[in-house]
């Protein structure tokens, strides 16, 4: 039986404003609990008798197990597969300018879309990009939906909210910090650094004025035929998946 | 005003069934219904008093003008912009074997989420790519949803539906038919043809089982580190952005 105080619990953790406040956030379905459970601890697993005879649990704090129609009541899922974990965050390591200066990451300039945030963390895995950079505007990292299409490399990459205008001010005369335009030197042909910031944009309205004056390498992904002029712009996961893909190949 | 049976006809759209059966669908915003109507043609065209001030409808068929109040019924967007095509849909030409097997192009193995319906569609426009062959249990490329994740790309991009397994039967052995898998050869390195049919599979389970049978080339796209086995997977839309792109390039 699940008590009021922790359905309470479970359901603020769609919000924001509560994980910040408990440093904790849920995930559900048994890969993506056992994903992220080899990075984050869990405080507290739900799950069903059905679930329970079929698996084993993964180390927690407290393990409580409810009827489905109970379950259904924390569950952010169409067809609960009947685990849910709330996991505390991991602490932030602040990195140094040094340690950031030798590494390729991502900065994220106001991605709203919990879709696109969750892709762009699963690119930065399969590329082995350890940090992302995300605005303040940006989708949190740790909301469910993002959680979810994270498909567990949330365990494997550190995003971390950052002011993007004061946290790229410093690195600017450092290092290169790459966007993509319309209007850019083409990805497959200019050269390339093996570190670097990229920085990726709004959905609808690209990388903003103020976060483009930082940008000091402008890119551009060709489309085909050449100098085709009506398909306007990709999805900026797509856009994403396709500078680090070009980065990656150039460290062979 | 908008008559109930107005209302009834917009709202029936979101409906495969009724988009079948009248051969119509909806789109919704100022952008997009421009880019579509260089294509489709416009039964009915209803926007309210705002958009009207501000903006010069396309051509069309009808003209409803109706209030917001009015236009909150029919729209099925969060902030609506205040201007709602229905549009007759184009009539498929079919292909011959020879049309196909003369160009570069998709065929969908169950894409189950209109947004990567809607990203791949664009992506395709992106590359060049004139024609999308999509499995009867894909997403339907003339939901609304898929509509507006497609951005305008859909009035120059040509999604056909069709039996995927007897559509590529016969294609088998007159052209090469390409799939992403974790164990192919390596796009990168490996020949690419500038025609054929690249298959892209379901977002859980990838390409089927009868399908994978007919895939003549199996190419993998390189994660980073090479041999990094932790990143298990890309959305499906990047893994086609990526091999699209691959597939251009090569043509240069």
């Amino acid at each position: 039986m699940l008590s009021k105080n922790k359905i309470k619990l479970i359901n603020s953790l769609n919000l924001k404003k509560f994980r910040d406040e408990t440093n904790m956030f849920i995930a559900e379905g048994t890969k993506l609990i056992n994903d992220l459970s080899v990075t984050f601890h869990c405080e507290l697993l739900v799950v069903t008798p059905e679930w329970l005879e079929n698996n084993t649990p993964i180390r927690t704090k407290e393990l409580l197990e409810v009827n489905f129609e109970e379950f259904k009541k924390i569950s952010n899922q169409k067809n609960p597969q009947g685990i849910l974990a709330v996991f505390g965050k991991a602490t932030d390591i602040a990195l140094s300018l040094e340690e950031i200066g030798s590494e390729l990451s991502l900065a994220l300039d106001e991605i709203q879309d919990p879709g696109n945030m969750g892709t762009i963390i699963r690119i930065a895995d399969w590329f082995g990009i350890k940090h992302i950079f995300a605005s303040q505007t940006s989708a949190d990292a740790f909301a469910p939906k993002v959680v979810q299409a994270s498909m567990g490399a949330l365990a494997r990459v550190q995003v971390q909210e950052v002011d993007l205008e004061n946290f790229l001010l410093p690195l600017k005369d450092k290092l290169p910090i790459y966007g993509t335009f319309l209007k850019g030197e083409n990805i497959y042909t200019t050269p390339l650094s093996s570190n670097g910031i990229i920085v990726l944009g709004n959905e609808g309205n690209g990388i903003s004025p103020a976060i483009e004056k930082l940008v000091t390498e402008r890119l551009f992904i060709p489309n085909y035929p050449p100098g085709n002029t009506t398909s306007e712009s990709l999805n900026v996961s797509v856009a994403a998946a396709l500078v680090c893909a070009e980065f990656r190949r150039r460290l062979k």
